[in-house]
């Protein structure tokens, strides 16, 4: 089936590379992109178009790390860096997803104002409930977004009423999850998720290698999000050379194995050297990284060595859904960290900041982020309404100003895989 | 004329010091707060209540630095400095204001975006053309908002398209101004407004300052936002002991004048000294500074040494409107901050930055942006249907939400000196 979408359309081939065509057409054929082309090539002249004449039309966006069940507790509760933050206000909001009722409550608000948003594929956690767990699928599902989701695993240094009771418990409950999901879903896939090596002990651990190998499933966790923390892991696993190496020294730390890390905002030279050479993801998370005091990852670097990296919410260390607003502020503390420590590093642009909203991130997910040829075609048609301008603009103009200034839900009309969601 | 509005009341008597009233009953007479009531006295039984009940009333905010024609262009072109986007994108976009139809446009977008935001009070700066600035404050007077606007002086460093063609040429166009509007309104007030150091002759500044005399006008400008701009302030006035004493030797520092420095994010210690000693005001614009990479001003030590300060957008800098989000971030940035100095300062608190946001920057304005006894009664009645919660949430909790997730209208009703203007 071949659809055909007009409008103004932006998107990325690299990162310093937008493509920008006015009053353009995006074909798709069977939810993979065809192409976009500036005059409706002839084969195509007899078929339907989409008209979103004036409208900005650009790739969906990906969030490569948010906790589902942290969407309840945004924006409070935010005078507090990290580990303080887990203990006082995110181990026991999330204990509360053991009642089923408070699940399917937040959970449904969650999932209503994720299918609003801009994002079409994100990497969650959930906790460690598994019926909670099973229920946000059942969600997603229905929502007709990509999604990876993660029950979290964790058996030391967690309050009792947060804590698997042993590793093996851990473990087997993650295969009960896994085998009862089995085959469930077309859109929502699991994904291994330790929460961080704070929390998981070294059997669990293993164990855990062992039901990633059997399942074949993708990991994602979190990685030096900020000092105390990594100090914390050098006692806990002592034998590691970094934080990194740690889950490296369990064998989940990608290689094989596609993997997220979440922050990164503090890696030594030799942990970035061993993500780059792992091919880990980085999901880079400015807001939250301001909001728990973390500091700013070092995104130059990353993308000067090549590393694979998205952008993520990181609900609810922060506090927004919205990747277009995770792009302008990874822009700014790009800007903030070239200043503060002087190093001379060029900020992140905003071609750069659109990339790894939308390819970067997307292609964890295999060929998505993108309108090049052979793309799994999310598509999002922008409202900018609100935002009336004096002037005619450029398209570049636009689609940054909408970065800046966009609201959470000014989505026009939503696409997944060439499937219209509203 | 007495009024009653009943509602969950929240704030500050001073930085510290959150009020919060669940349905609280607000009193005010002939525009002036009466005070906040956990019951109704029995004077008052007889009276109408406004009935808010279930929503979050708390006094209105001020800007106290916004450039009015940048709002065209805010949120693209952001990838620059200070320097560089002033001549790249704020000086030839300011020019357009020598148009009367492009700045009745332009301005009609602000000022109605303006109304519909959580500000009450706002210092702004225009441009440099008369007809343009008297549009702006007859379209601000309309408005109901309480404004102080200023007819930019420059004279020097700008392109001949917009430039003043002496100091002379200069000063005899803001008296004429002033003698214009002399009268004409009740709301919106002039101030004087040498754009920067940079921008204005040392004679133009000797002449700004008879004027002031003359007039007794209050002063606005920037102060050491950019190292660059710094550096070169000190090769402009090459007796100056700071660029705030280039302000001081022409007496436009403060002391008698009321006085606000946009900025101040690189004073030296004895220019936050004269800041203190002069009672100048400080204009915090969080967003604005890292936008142009300007860094994030010393905000902890500013309190410390108990300066006048609040918070402004910085329109174009800054690309939001909303004082809710230059408080959370003014918090971000707080935090950043303190990582990257490793000086161990203590982070902006949710307090401290909501005080900034109503009565820090309201008393420029004097006794507003509190509901203490004898203040002017700016009050917000806030809108938070679009951030549904699974749970009870205390007003506190309730606040620091709508700080960090509200969008830029979220506002059911708004007030200004006790007058409703929706």
């Amino acid at each position: 089936m071949i659809q055909i979408l007009k409008g103004d359309i932006c998107y990325s081939t690299d990162r310093n590379t937008l493509i920008t065509v006015p009053d353009g057409f995006l074909v798709w054929e069977n939810g993979l992109c065809t192409g976009v082309f500036d005059r409706l090539p002839d084969q195509y002249s007899r078929l339907p178009v989409e008209d979103c004449t004036g409208h900005l039309v650009i790739p969906g966006l990906t969030d490569l790390h948010i906790h589902a069940p942290q969407y309840a507790f945004r924006g409070f509760k935010m005078d507090l860096e990290l580990l303080e933050w887990l203990n006082s206000s995110a181990f026991p909001e999330e204990a509360k997803y053991a009642d089923p009722d408070y699940a399917r409550n937040a959970y449904s608000i969650f999932v209503n104002d994720m299918r609003k948003s801009a994002t079409t594929r994100a990497c969650l956690f959930a906790t460690l409930h598994l019926p909670a767990t099973e229920l946000l699928m059942d969600l997603l599902e229905e929502s007709g977004l990509e999604t990876f989701v993660g029950k979290v695993n964790m058996d030391r240094n967690c309050p009792d009423y947060l804590c698997e009771e042993s590793a093996e418990a851990s473990a087997a409950a993650t295969i009960e999850w896994l085998d009862h999901i089995s085959g469930k879903y077309v859109h929502t896939k699991p994904i291994l998720t330790p929460r961080f090596i704070p929390a998981c002990t070294d059997e669990l651990m293993t164990r855990l290698a062992g039901i990633q190998k059997a399942y074949g499933l993708p990991v994602q966790s979190h990685l030096s999000e900020n000092p105390e923390e990594i100090a914390w892991v050098q006692e806990l696993v002592p034998s590691s050379a970094s934080y990194g190496d740690a889950y490296d020294q369990f064998g989940l730390f990608g290689g094989d194995v596609p993997t997220i890390m979440a922050h990164c905002v503090h890696c030594p030279e030799d942990e970035a050297a061993l993500l780059k050479k792992r091919g880990v993801y980085i999901a880079h998370c400015p807001q939250s990284n301001a909001n728990l005091t973390s500091g700013a990852a070092p995104v130059r670097a990353f993308l000067d060595q090549d590393q694979k990296m998205g952008l993520g919410s990181d609900i609810a260390g922060g506090t927004s859904l919205s990747i277009f607003r995770a792009m302008a502020e990874a822009i700014q503390v790009s800007k903030l960290r070239a200043r503060f420590t002087g190093d001379g590093s060029r900020p992140l642009t905003m071609e750069e900041a659109f990339f790894l909203g939308t390819k970067g991130g997307g292609s964890f997910f295999g060929k998505a982020g993108s309108f090049e040829e052979g793309y799994e075609c999310d598509i999002l048609v922008l409202d900018e309404s609100r935002i009336p301008h004096p002037q005619k603009l450029s398209l570049k103009e636009r689609l940054e100003r909408y970065i800046y200034l966009s609201g959470e839900d000014w989505i026009l009309h939503k696409y997944v895989k060439g499937a219209k969601l509203f």
